[in-house]
């Protein structure tokens, strides 16, 4: 417990504006006039502080000034522009705020990583010393597993059909995605990941598009293509190429989720094969978390989307549907979701915000569990689910065990690289996830505590390692002398 | 003049083994015998010195052993593994050199700008913070080129038909010249470039593939795809996309060669519109070559094929050489290329070896101009052209003059991208060509340097700077502050 003089001043400390709020505005105001000063007043009146103020243009009747205040929030900082607006003679131009600024002029770049400087660099990394590269490639194509970036290249490859929650906004606005996610495969996998943003929604486009890009790496993550394409693109591309394809939104949800279940049964106490587990969204993550489960052993499990249960008689379905009809359901049930949700001793929603309450909850099993992945919004706001269930998970950050998928990518590439694998196999996904869950120690585990950290030391080589090894990969990497030879 | 001992110094110095020819044999010996030792001594006895000596693998019978060995050149460290091949009992494996070595792993490698340290910064780089970014870029699309990526980026892209003087070796083997060109994008431009090698050669596929991954980039670098697919593939993506197509094979030579042109007619005292030019070699490169000299203002210009003299009168010509038949020969003369030399003043070769002697150039006019760009092999041999034209160049490193296309490119792409540039003209060519040939100043200029090095500190920037202004862009370039906001 804290004394009060000390939460005392944590509240001080947190009240107080901070440069993680930062905002810089461009705005004009009359030149000759008292308006910057009163810009700085206004700033402060308003609870912010004023950090830099630059005079980026001038002229006889006006001024441009860049003005860089910290605020406390980003609601704060708002209030701190509507401050400034109200001086006398200004206009308001451009906010950018910390996190804009953070993508300024993108997040990722290209790197070389032999220096060049001079004749006799130039003549070996390029003409004519790199024809002789291209020959030993051209008679051993392995090769270029050896001596090209191909060794450690991912192609993140999106039509920005479905991007986050925020629908089909295309290719460019998909771009900031694609090169977060970049990032994240270099800072959590060591893997050289470039973004290919896709001018075209034709699947069969698609498909021509991410087979002739791949010789150059050695591996194609998808993102966010919206269903039911993304089954058709993942399926005939893996039929056509020699490196695996991986649909985050698919398998990476998967392993995350299964993971997050073997822990949250760990806690309650029930075995995999004797549960009951009830679904909510039947699109490209849903289906791909119950193909996963049922590798797991799974028995029962019950699938509901906005038209109510999967089932065999359910008229005008085809594709994934017919196949979860098939394959799941085995008592062959009728009726909705809340009729499913009773008496099942797991809910994982990954479908859209409030479509169960805490009384579905508390007519699940006694030690339920329910994962609630809408983002940003749950099935159920995990505060009503925690009071009949003993373990919620959600999507977001801001709640006890996030089910991230940046906990499964980089480990399972870096695993598919050092493998060599030629694909991507439900016995790599199964190992992915028991290694993921297999982190989080009997001693840490505990109700809120199913999924690691996505900083924890050991997740990503932890996930690496089963997945090159599930993939007939070496128990040991090769140090760098045996990779030269 | 050195003095003897001067001279006698310095041939001791490049006679001795060097590490820049340093190769390592993976070998295997018989354990417990002397193998080790008499490799040594192989190794010195033949000239070389070992320099590291490394135990990778050991059993009861046989030893595998890397001898790192430096050589005095390629011959000289073939003649050291000839040399240990001959201990008894040693099995040589596989020999890598300096310049694989260098290719090991690949050349370039994708980073990350920002730290991820903490969920603050997942928040931000990632979700949920990437949304707002995501949500800016859908509503103003030119926003891409502030806040993401494609404000600096460039796809280099090849189909591997036409690789250096390889030929059609595929994209796999093509990925190291990919790779080198990225890297020496980023050495003298500043510019993010990433290889795209393509498993298709036809002209639709290649069309439909580039247009597909173009917003995520600001510019497209094709690279050497074969004549004649390359010009339509080149003319529809121009059509198709807006940003900058340029094929290096084309234009990036067709600079350099005008820039070259420009100073030796300095050198040799004569006005381009005056001046007659006879070209071998009708290819991609020689074409627009011959566009841009006619931009530039020459008149007087034939050009030769294998089948002799392009005129109008000749039969089954169509597509660009039909194109050039209309626009070049203005006589309308038939016949060889060894008749139209006869007179001109410059002769540009862009064929084949040896198409033309010593007699033929003692055959053009006073003071002439010979580029016989063909590699490795030139039009003549540069010691017999020297003997009677003024001014020789080709393509070789090992010769004064040489035209290479890394003086041109990157400077051009900076300058196309510094202007958001959404296409490249011929105007942009010819500022690029007049910016190239500026700097050589009056004082350096001679008949042996017409051609800046490419590690001149001035070459790339002010190519850089011709091109942003032809192509509309800013005076200056904007701050930091001015591009953030």
């Amino acid at each position: 417990m804290l004394s009060g003089e000390a939460r005392e001043t944590i509240v001080c400390v947190t009240a107080l504006p901070s440069v993680s709020y930062s905002i810089t505005v461009r705005l004009e105001v009359p030149s000759g006039a008292p308006a910057v000063s009163q810009l700085t007043n206004a700033v402060e009146s308003a609870g912010g502080a004023v950090t830099a103020l630059d005079v980026t243009a001038s002229g006889h009747q006006r001024l441009r000034v860049d003005v860089t205040c910290a605020a406390r929030d980003t609601d704060h900082a708002d209030l701190l522009v509507e401050a400034m607006r109200l001086v006398p003679g200004v206009v308001i131009g451009k906010v950018s705020d910390r996190t804009f600024l953070m993508h300024l002029g993108g997040k990722i770049q290209m790197d070389a990583k032999q220096p060049i400087r001079n004749r006799d660099d130039l003549s070996m990394i390029y003409t004519p010393g790199v024809a002789r590269v291209c020959m030993a490639i051209a008679k051993n194509p392995d090769d270029a597993r050896r001596l090209t970036v191909k060794r450690n290249s991912v192609a993140v490859i999106t039509d920005g059909s479905a991007v986050l929650g925020l629908g089909n906004i295309g290719p460019e606005a998909a771009l900031p995605v694609m090169e977060g996610k970049a990032a994240l495969f270099k800072r959590f996998g060591d893997i050289d990941a470039w973004p290919l943003c896709l001018d075209t929604q034709d699947t069969e486009e698609i498909i021509t598009v991410v087979k002739a890009v791949a010789p150059g790496f050695a591996g194609i993550n998808l993102e966010d293509i919206s269903a039911p394409r993304c089954f058709e693109i993942e399926a005939r591309l893996r039929e056509l190429l020699d490196i695996p394809v991986f649909h985050d939104d698919q398998h990476g949800t998967a392993i995350v989720v299964l993971a997050a279940l073997y822990n949250a049964l760990r806690v309650v106490e029930k075995d995999i094969s004797d549960v009951r587990v009830v679904m909510s969204g039947a699109g490209a993550a849903g289906t791909a978390i119950i193909k996963l489960l049922l590798e797991a052993g799974v028995d029962d499990v019950v699938v509901a989307d906005i038209s109510g249960v999967v089932h065999k008689g359910r008229e005008g379905i085809s594709g994934e549907l017919a196949w979860l009809a098939e394959n799941t359901n085995k008592l062959d049930v009728a009726g909705t979701l809340k009729d499913a949700i009773v008496g099942a001793d797991v809910f994982i929603g990954v479908s859209a915000p409030r479509v169960i309450d805490a009384g579905d909850v508390a007519r699940m099993a006694d030690r339920a569990i329910v994962f609630a992945l809408a983002n940003p919004e749950p099935e159920i706001d995990p505060a009503e689910a925690i009071k009949y269930a003993e373990v919620v998970a959600t999507g977001r950050s801001d709640f006890p065990n996030q089910i991230n998928n940046v906990l499964a990518f980089p480990g399972v590439f870096r695993g598919l690289l050092d493998a060599r694998s030629s694909d991507i196999t439900p016995a790599m996904l199964l190992a992915a996830a028991r290694a993921l869950a297999s982190v989080v120690t009997d001693d840490e585990l505990n109700a809120s505590y199913i999924t690691p950290s996505v900083f924890h030391a050991d997740v990503h080589h932890t996930v690496a390692a089963a997945v090159r090894r599930a993939a007939g990969g070496p128990e040991h990497l090769p140090t760098d002398t045996e990779v030269a030879l």
